[in-house]
């Protein structure tokens, strides 16, 4: 593991690092906040996983989470969305291929020899981080926007025990309905549609729930809401009966602008989780 | 005035305006965040001048301050650093011409025509700004970063009355003795180094102060620290007496992470004197 840059911030340290995944073949790049607090000991984590088009910087720099990540001695650990490089398969569209990984794990060429964001954000990068930096692997949470919100409540919702909660801002909500996610999908995984069922929040819902608080802000101007289908996940989680807080925030629309307004209340409600 | 976009953001908004300026002869784009009671009539005003490199949008997206000017109820305003487009002169260097302009009136050509900052952001600017929003002209403050915190020092300064309240993060605080200053003062200026103490922050302090608080950070890793001279000014802040705040920050670099972890501070440091 390399280490790419370390800026000071809010008392303690903005990291990012460059790492070869063996489950992606490709180096990979993260950013890592630590707390004050990570030098007497292992701190908890909160995963955040970006939307469309976004590396590991985007989050880092235009969140604004680590302030309210420093008040509650938290780790940030910001992912890539994809593999990268020229090696790697990629598409002119906006939304497939690099920096659009949906977080699964292809089985389609192009995409099978290098798209394996599933085991590479749930397996390989859990391994180096725990194992290289003083992180507390039993007090984990995961959040993140759009797609990284797709990402963050399914895995959430597929990895029971691995997260005490789950939040996401704006997330795919039903990606198997949507041509945010049907496209991805069906080129990522093929035409087989009963192999999309584990990528799609809604139906986890309906199908597994998850053991712990769940907290989803949707921008009721979000000017991609029709793709996103919250409507889907909201009565997924009433059906449930799950443990939720389900937001329609009035005015606010896809951006960091959105995401920033409302990070202190996921930053808080994961400390809560995480610190209990 | 073209509206180029408008996002909620903590409860107000956060626009992107574009108009032509009369002093730079150009197009110019601005940030501008209105809280929650500019619906509610003219609220307080702090301006942030950024570095170089920057355009309207760096401190926009990454110093995080719109979380506490909402907590505070002030406006914030982020102005390009040149004038730009291809009818304007440029230079190779990051550090002069489109992206550099170093808040002030060019004599020299090819910069004369259109780098009139000093003017942009004095006259042009706020005569724009205080006409169209709900802005209190009566109650304004100024802060920047590195060539922005040259520029709100000097300007401040400079402008008996019109500022309440100063800051800066990481300061260029000596210009005539820095090669951040020495090039740019020479380019725009020409060679007559009597024209150059009215922009030097250090020279300002030794010969007219400020008539309010100031606030200055600067890291104590900041890699530009030799650059900056930071030295200069706090000999001259306590020669004057001048009321002041002068920290380093121990640890802290150049960059955004750096500005964002203070921005709190000085944020609440321009509302508690805009609201007095």
């Amino acid at each position: 593991m390399d280490m790419i840059s370390e800026n000071a911030c809010f008392g303690g340290t903005q990291g990012v690092y460059k790492h070869t995944s063996d489950v992606t073949g490709t180096d990979m790049t993260f950013g890592l906040f630590q707390p004050a607090e990570a030098d007497d000991g292992p701190v908890p984590v909160l995963w955040f996983l970006s939307g469309l088009t976004c590396t590991h910087e985007n989050a880092m720099t235009k969140a604004g989470a680590q302030a309210w990540a420093a008040e509650q001695g938290i780790a940030l650990i910001f992912p890539d969305t994809s593999p990268r490089g020229p090696g790697v398969a990629d598409d002119d569209a906006y939304d497939l291929g690099q920096g659009a990984g949906f977080y699964v794990n292809a089985t389609q060429d192009p995409w099978a020899p290098h798209f394996q964001m599933w085991d590479y954000i749930t397996e390989d990068l859990p391994e180096l981080v725990f194992s290289k930096f003083p992180l507390d692997a039993e007090r984990q949470g995961i959040t993140g926007h759009s797609m990284g919100g797709h990402g963050a409540l399914t895995i959430a919702m597929s990895l029971p025990d691995r997260f005490r909660s789950a939040s996401a801002f704006s997330p795919i909500c039903n990606p198997t309905g949507s041509d945010w996610g049907k496209k991805q999908l069906g080129a990522y995984l093929g035409d087989d549609t009963t192999k999309w069922v584990a990528h799609d929040a809604s139906l986890l819902m309906k199908n597994v729930g998850f053991d712990g608080p769940m907290l989803i802000d949707t921008g009721t101007k979000d000017q991609f809401i029709d793709l996103l289908r919250p409507e889907t996940l909201a009565a997924a989680i009433a059906t449930r009966r799950q443990e939720a807080t389900f937001r329609m925030q009035p005015g606010y629309d896809h951006s960091y602008f959105f995401v920033s307004s409302f990070m202190e209340d996921h930053v808080s409600f994961h400390a809560e989780a995480l610190w209990a």
